[in-house]
C-alpha cells in the first residue's frame, strides 16, 4: 500500500508538472537565469520589466520589493499572486517578497548571500553579458579552502580561483589578486553574484590577461559587528576600530602566508594586488596604503570612500598622503571604478587624492549601472588586464 | 543631508541590534549552527525540541513544516510568530514555513538545495557529531570545476574534493570515489548538507583512511525530468529510460575521462569506487553493475532500491544476476547502509541479492536515524575506511 502511494504521488507530481510544461508564457519574455529546475518565473521582458509570481492562497497582501521599490502583487482565483514591474535597469538586483509583513526570499529561484541575509536576486541581461557568461572555454577552478585562524580562533573558509591548467603547469608560479566583497556579503559573493571565474576564464581565452590566482576571503563585514565600529573615526570602521586591526592583521598575518604556503605564488609586492567593492574598496585603500611593502596594485570598485566633513585626509593611512611621492613611486596601479547611476563618491575621492598629489589614478565609469554587481563585474573586466604588467 | 541619513540609518540598525544582543534566551537551548550572522533563532533544546521564530505582523496563519509535521505558530503583540516543536530526532532535516499558504524558507538561516527547492534545514546535534564537525586538522579542498558536456551541450559544474597536500605531493596519484546525491538534490549536497570534506579530513587525521579524490557531479535528478521517466521499466527511471542512457553515458564517457585528464588519478577499476544516497544509490547499482570493468567498489546509502512486484531481478543490469559469480569475482566491496528508522528496503534488496548468490555484502545500520543526511554522513564514515584496501 505504501509503495502504491509512493508511485501515485510521484505520478501526481509528473502530471502537475506536465500541465506546467504545457503552459504558455507572455511574448518577449525569458525566464530568469537562476530559476530552479522546473520553475518558469520570474520572467523578464526585453524592455527590463519583470513578472514575479508567488503562490500564497490565504495571504492578504504580497509585495515584491526590488531596487528600493515595493510593487504590490495581485492574486488570481488560484491564490497565485503576480505583478509586472516597471522596467528595471540591467544588472544584478537583490529582491524579496513581503507576505503579510514577512520578508522572505522567492521560492522559485536560487538565492545569494547579500544584505546580511539570504536574498533573492535577478539578473537583467546586459548588452555586454557575454563577458560574464559561462562559455565553452578553458575553465579555472574555484576552490573552497578551509583553514584555522589563530586570530579568530575558528576554522575559516576562503575561495581560491586557480586559472585553467594550474595543476598541469607544476613549475609555474602565479601572481595573486586578493578580491573583497562588500558590506553584508561574504566570501561567496564574487564567485556567485560576481561571476568572477567566468570573467577571468573569458579574458584568458581572449589573451587579454595573464593567468593569476584570486583569493576571496570573508572581510568580516557580514552581519553587524556591534562592538567593533568606531563611527567617530575617520572614514571607515576599518580605520581605527577593532575591525581594522583584526581584518588587516588577518589578511597580512594569516591569509597571505597561508596562500603562499599552499599555492604556487610569486611572493613579492609586484605580483600581489588587492581590490574590493563598496566597503571592500574602502578596506582595500586602508590595507594597501598601510602596507605598500606588500602590494603594488590597488583596485576600488564603487569603493565606500565617503569622507566625513570633519576628516582630515592627511591623517588617514598613517599620514601617508603627506608624502604622495611615496605612493607615486611605489604603486604600479591605482584603479578606481564606479557606476554612472550611483553618485559621485568615487569621483570626489579620486579628486581628493589627486589634489593631494597622487598621480596616474585610472578611473572607469560603467554606463547605466548603479551600486550593484554588474558595475563590479565590469570593473573586474577592465581592471584585470592592467594587473601584473 | 544624504550622508547624515546614511549614518543615522546605520546607527538605528546598531541600536536595534544592541537590543537583540541584550536579549535573553530560553535555558538549555543553543542556536542552530546555520543561523545567519546576527540571528539567534531557530534554537534547539537539549532534548531536541526546536523553537522557530518568524516576523510576519499581518499574517493570519503561519506553520513550521518539518519532518512531515506542521506545527502551528503563535503570534505575539509585535507580530513575531513562534512555536516550540516536539522533540525532533537527531540529524539533518529540511523544513519550511507556510505563511498564509505560501511555502517559503526561513529568512534567519542559510539554505540548501533539496527537494528540488531552496530549503531551510536544521541540524539536531548527534552524540557523535564530532566526526562531521570542522576541526583544526589538515583540510582538503572542495573545488568547483566547470566543464563542457558534449552530451548535454552545456557547461556543467561538479565538485572535486582533493585531500590535504594534494598540490604539494605532485608525484602522488590517487584513487577516486564518485559520490552521488539523492533525488531533488544536486552536486552541492555532499559538501554542504553532507559535510563530506570534514568527514574525510577527520578520518585522514586519525589515520583511518588513505587519501583519495571524491567527485560529486549532478546526477540529473533535480526537478522533474518529465520526458525521461519510464515507470513501466524495472525498478528505476535509470534502468530503461532516457535518463539511464544519458547519466550512465555522462559518467562513463565524459566525467571519468575529464577527471582523469585533470587530476592525478590511478585510472583503473581497482582504484575507482562509486557510491550514492537514495536515488543516487540506485544509480550506483545500475552504473557499477553495468560497468564492472570500471569500478571495483560500490556503496549504496539508503539506496532507493524498492523492487516493484512484477520485476524479475534477473533481468536487471543486463541479466548480470544470472551470473552472480561474476560479481563475486570482480567486486572488491559491495557496501550497503541504511538508517534504522526508514523502513527495510535496503535490507530486502540485500536479501534479494544474497538469495541470487551475491556474497560478502557489508551491511551497516545507523542507529536512530531516518532517510536523511545524518544517516548518509555516518554511511560515508563507515564506508570510506573500506575503500581501496
Amino acid at each position: 500500500m505504501k509503495t502504491k502511494l509512493f508511485y501515485l504521488s510521484l505520478l501526481l507530481i509528473f502530471c502537475v508538472g506536465s500541465i506546467v510544461l504545457g503552459q504558455t508564457f507572455p511574448e518577449n519574455t525569458i525566464k530568469a537565469d537562476n530559476c530552479l529546475p522546473g520553475k518558469f518565473y520570474p520572467r523578464i521582458y526585453d524592455d527590463g520589466r519583470v513578472i514575479f509570481q508567488l503562490l500564497a492562497p490565504e495571504a492578504n497582501e504580497v509585495l515584491a520589493d526590488i531596487v528600493g521599490t515595493k510593487f504590490p502583487m495581485l492574486k488570481d482565483e488560484n491564490g497565485l499572486w503576480s505583478v509586472t514591474t516597471d522596467p528595471i535597469v540591467e544588472g544584478f538586483h537583490y529582491y524579496a517578497f513581503i507576505i503579510d509583513g514577512a520578508r522572505v526570499s522567492d521560492p522559485s529561484t536560487y538565492t545569494y548571500f547579500g544584505a546580511s541575509a539570504v536574498m533573492s536576486g535577478i539578473d537583467i541581461p546586459a548588452p555586454d553579458m557575454k563577458f560574464y557568461s559561462d562559455q565553452n572555454v578553458p575553465h579555472g577552478e574555484v576552490r573552497a579552502r578551509y583553514y584555522y585562524s589563530d586570530i579568530r580562533k575558528a576554522i575559516r573558509r576562503c575561495f581560491v580561483y586557480t586559472p585553467p591548467n594550474y595543476d598541469q603547469n607544476v613549475n609555474k608560479k602565479y601572481p595573486v589578486l586578493y578580491l573583497q566583497h562588500g558590506w553584508g556579503e561574504d566570501e561567496t559573493g564574487w564567485s556567485t553574484q560576481g561571476k568572477m571565474n567566468f570573467i577571468l576564464d573569458n579574458l584568458l581565452s581572449e589573451g587579454k590577461i595573464e593567468p593569476f590566482i584570486v583569493v576571496m576571503d570573508n572581510g568580516d563585514i557580514s552581519g553587524l559587528p556591534f562592538n567593533v565600529v568606531n563611527w567617530d573615526s575617520a572614514q571607515s570602521v576599518t580605520s581605527t576600530g577593532k575591525n581594522k586591526v583584526e581584518f588587516q592583521d588577518l589578511i597580512i598575518r594569516e591569509i597571505i602566508p597561508m596562500i603562499e604556503t599552499n599555492y604556487r605564488t610569486i611572493p613579492d609586492r609586484e605580483h600581489r594586488a588587492m581590490a574590493g567593492l563598496s566597503w571592500g574598496g574602502l578596506q582595500t585603500f586602508e590595507i594597501v596604503f598601510n602596507n605598500m611593502d606588500k602590494f603594488a596594485y590597488l583596485g576600488a570598485f564603487s569603493g565606500a570612500l565617503r569622507l566625513r566633513e570633519n576628516v582630515d585626509i592627511t591623517e588617514l593611512y598613517g599620514g601617508l598622503l603627506k608624502h604622495p611621492e611615496e605612493i607615486n613611486e611605489k604603486m604600479k596601479l591605482i584603479w578606481m571604478g564606479t557606476g554612472t547611476e550611483e553618485g559621485n563618491w568615487s569621483q570626489s575621492f579620486r579628486d581628493k587624492l589627486t589634489e593631494m598629489g597622487v598621480k596616474n589614478i585610472i578611473f572607469y565609469e560603467s554606463e547605466n549601472t548603479a551600486h550593484e554587481w554588474l558595475t563590479w563585474r565590469r570593473c573586474l573586466k577592465e581592471f584585470a588586464p592592467m594587473l601584473f604588467k
